[in-house]
């Protein structure tokens, strides 16, 4: 191939400073494979496909593969077919064996792979997964970014969620088609694995969040504070915050919030308690003490047994009134 | 006394229905009392007299009464001697025994007190305090208002403090003049003892956000992340709050905030420990939980044995990373 | 009087170094004094009354009176008529506010206080109040010890309980005749209000074995270690607490423990709350950091709140499993 | 092979049920391999070379070879040439990741295993660690137990430590002889990883009790109590517990434990913190609330940061008494 070919296809990636080919003579497909059509992967990749994208899907459970077939998608039998078929991947599952199966296992993701695609992985996983499948992606002439989400079963009915990124800036760039598909604000986070990094710290603070304006509010109400009051003076004190301006648990104090419908919905105290729990473990890798942090991951576990799990996390304001589920 | 004045000096207290005679023949007088001319007090009471008030002073520190003086205020010989020269009593004190003392010991504001005088109470105590104070006070036909700060040195200094009150809206009403001499921002928070419920409850939550966001921002530093991006993407997300957007505990990330400064001057970790124990009282009182404030509580009562008491509690930060007072 | 017999009546309170002068001309009445009939206080009225001492009883519940007036006792008005017939009084009360206003409330026990008694109150209350109510007491020629005690209802109704006794020594000495009508162990711990101190001290610690008891046996249960062997390492091992050994909150572990029994009765989780409240409103005023105490007291109340407030404190096993009231 | 020989070569594993095919006619070496000679390895290996067993080491340190091989032992140049000579092998690591290494990475213990041997981790680790070695032992015809230790340096140097140990109890009969060459209590807790779910189990309520009990003593001391007879109070009530009988926090109340030296040597804090670090690692996996191991998880790893990482866990007293080193 002649070496301007060659120089047009260089890509330097920031974080390992290697050089990787793109064997751009073969155009990567531009089909989007979409693997994981649970709660949130069903929402993105319908979004995708309403933007105009091809999509060739793969999911464990039929049902879910057959309502996209019926809109248009492509059903690919398993990742690597799906791997095979797609020049961009996205993949949206519920853990970190999940995740480093559907890429690396019989029949996973790299034994389809074209070179020269782009994987998103959307799921919400530990830093050192996205870093160790950038590195076999990368073996392979292709390219890797950590995209978890932010924003909610609602933001990915909407197209609507908040994708924070971890990995080259150029890869970055050139995925922001796809995301756009599915998002509405891409923030680069830095290299790979800052994606999952930003999130989980971001997610981290909430939890720790919610949890004190849940007793604050109620500490102020049982004391004889009007609730609403309360709320109104802490908005517009060193006090205020996103959980209680945007996401109030109290009640009665907002409309069109999880509390004003018995929490319902919303963002589950389970997923939290499994971000909380993945905090927990890059604390401990790296030393970094988080008493607060700890201790709420705690309470959304509690709330987990309670039967709160499938209730929005705001229900820990309901938690420490009666402990029990609703 | 003719009924037209007897009703034109009815007061309905509406905490307690009860029906306060004012003699109102007896015009209070328009001097300014100021008990506890500290940190917080020596500047307010400064204020007002820049405002143009007439203060009359006391202060256990002659020092403190001294500086006063020069600049044109009465020097009481106690409490009570302040009381009987003033229609309206501000008060600064550290705690509640303090306080209780202040007012109905020996030589305390109640033995000196003009009948139809305003009482406010600006020191950071148990609801409970001001409840048992308001009582007296109307006993003898005056009033009483719980008038908690926030807004540190600074706002004291430049006039600029949130007062939080509690009590009867008409005596808010009236004491609008003299707390505007000193405050910016003037929240009525329900009846007496709620200034302080609402000061304390939103001081937990502070207490409780600002350990948060230290750990966030530290756990997100150690995994790789640039700290002001890191600050960038949680102030535009769900973790948001005022720990992170305006008093943000890494340094460097912030110009004129205690962090660009060794955490030097500010809001002492030790002040905040104090509103976290009374917050701890307040909720095993009240029988409401409170895990996390409980912990935070408990992490500035440990930073205070670490030589961090006189440090701005944003030295939590400095705290989780090496555990060493500065 | 000759001075001999004055000599002869000298008491030297080793706290206070006052001397108190003991009409011994009049000698206290031999009658024991019981105010309040609860759970606890009723079979401790029993008891000395099966010991042979004659009983003059008081509670505000008539059918507590009742009770123990068919088997002999005399029933009083009011705290000051059995203080009128007494020579020793005993007190068994909720909280701080009911002893303290038992004492010295309208026709509570100091009005009807013959000199030369002795006061022993066994309720389970904040040091500073034994420590008030003895200057009272002594002022009144009489003496004042704090004897709270530990063994629960089963130990108060086979007369086996523990007193952990502050005052005076030869106060104490003087007192074992009526506290071992009651109770099996005395433990003399200090002056006055270190039976509290020290009870309260001893509970906290406990709350906290106790959760963590739960906590390891959960924990290695779920990892799969069989629940009687795990006991048995523990037991033989540097975790080995009484929790484990005499009490374990497992079901299925050891017979005759409230966890054998769906934890019915035993020592409430209610009560164990509210010792924990006390330390912590006892570290907040020595500024004692009590992070692991805190966060029990906290479990502790989120349990009350699950509907586990009268089972016994052990079921925090359960609560951490399902966190559901039984 | 004769049938016979077959059948007397049969092992059943009781873990897996499958049948393991010892090839008795080769002989396992009598050598027992080391490997790991560090502050608990070097005592570990010394005295089975004291019991008159023939070692064969390895470390990545040369000074704690010769060490050993001054004192006898043959010098191997990495685990599989160990493993090669020996027919037990003893690991004693830093944790997962070197464990894992050493046996499976390149060079390591599997490579060079001889058929029929009996391979003991005594590292503290996750239990899917020896879950998943033992499952490759057994497929090269070998064996392998999970033998975590507890009694520190002290018992490593006299040869008292307590081994819990997981796996076949076939296997760990045949294994007493090497385990008693270095401890005095062997301990069979299950099957493969009980060892370690045993061992972390234990310690995570040992880490607990001691921050309690440290928390109960200051706040005992510090509202007047006698520390000699608060901790014999403690020791013959409920809250008694190995802490507190065995191995007081406060400095003067017992010789010969750490808080009589300042703290040296002991248990590190850093030890402890790790022990509770994979305590979280596996409450998380099992979704097993534990809040007080959480909190005394980061109590501990605060003190680490404050520089209390190399002295005994006891010196939380310290730490929650000024915060500071010592």
């Amino acid at each position: 191939m002649a070496f301007s070919t060659l120089a047009k296809n260089f890509q330097v990636c920031s974080r390992s400073h290697a050089i990787i080919f793109t064997r751009a003579s073969r155009k990567a497909s531009t089909n989007v494979g979409f693997i994981g059509l649970g709660n949130m992967g069903g929402f993105m990749a319908k979004n995708l496909m309403n933007k105009g994208h091809k999509l060739v899907v793969y999911d464990v459970s039929k049902a879910a593969t057959e309502a996209l077939a019926k809109a248009g998608a492509t059903v690919a039998k398993n990742p690597a077919d799906v791997a095979a078929q797609s020049g961009t991947v996205v993949t949206m599952l519920p853990n970190n064996d999940i995740v480093t199966n559907v890429y690396t296992g019989k029949d996973g993701v790299f034994e389809g792979l074209q070179s020269g695609s782009i994987l998103l992985d959307s799921s919400t996983v530990d830093p050192s997964v996205p870093t160790a499948l950038e590195k076999i992606a990368n073996s392979k002439g292709s390219f890797f970014l950590d995209t978890p989400v932010s924003g909610g079963v609602i933001a990915a009915q909407s197209g609507e969620l908040t994708f924070m990124v971890g990995g080259d800036k150029q890869i970055f760039e050139k995925a922001q088609g796809v995301l756009s598909g599915m998002g509405k604000k891409l923030v680069h986070c830095g290299g790979i694995g800052m994606g999952q990094a930003a999130k989980i710290c971001n997610n981290m603070l909430l939890g720790i969040s919610m949890a004190g304006v849940a007793e604050a509010m109620n500490l102020g109400i049982r004391l004889g504070l009007d609730g609403k009051q309360l709320m109104d003076i802490i908005n517009n004190s060193t006090g205020r915050c996103w959980s209680s301006e945007i996401y109030n648990p109290v009640p009665g104090l907002m409309p069109n919030v999880p509390s004003a419908r018995d929490y319902e919905g919303g963002f589950y105290s389970g997923l939290i308690a499994k971000d909380l729990g993945l905090a927990q473990g890059l604390a401990t890798r790296t030393g970094s003490p988080i008493p607060m942090g700890a201790l709420a991951s705690q309470i959304y576990r509690l709330m987990c047994k309670a039967g709160l799990e499938v209730r929005d996390f705001s229900s820990v304001y309901k938690f420490i009134q009666d402990g029990q589920k609703i």
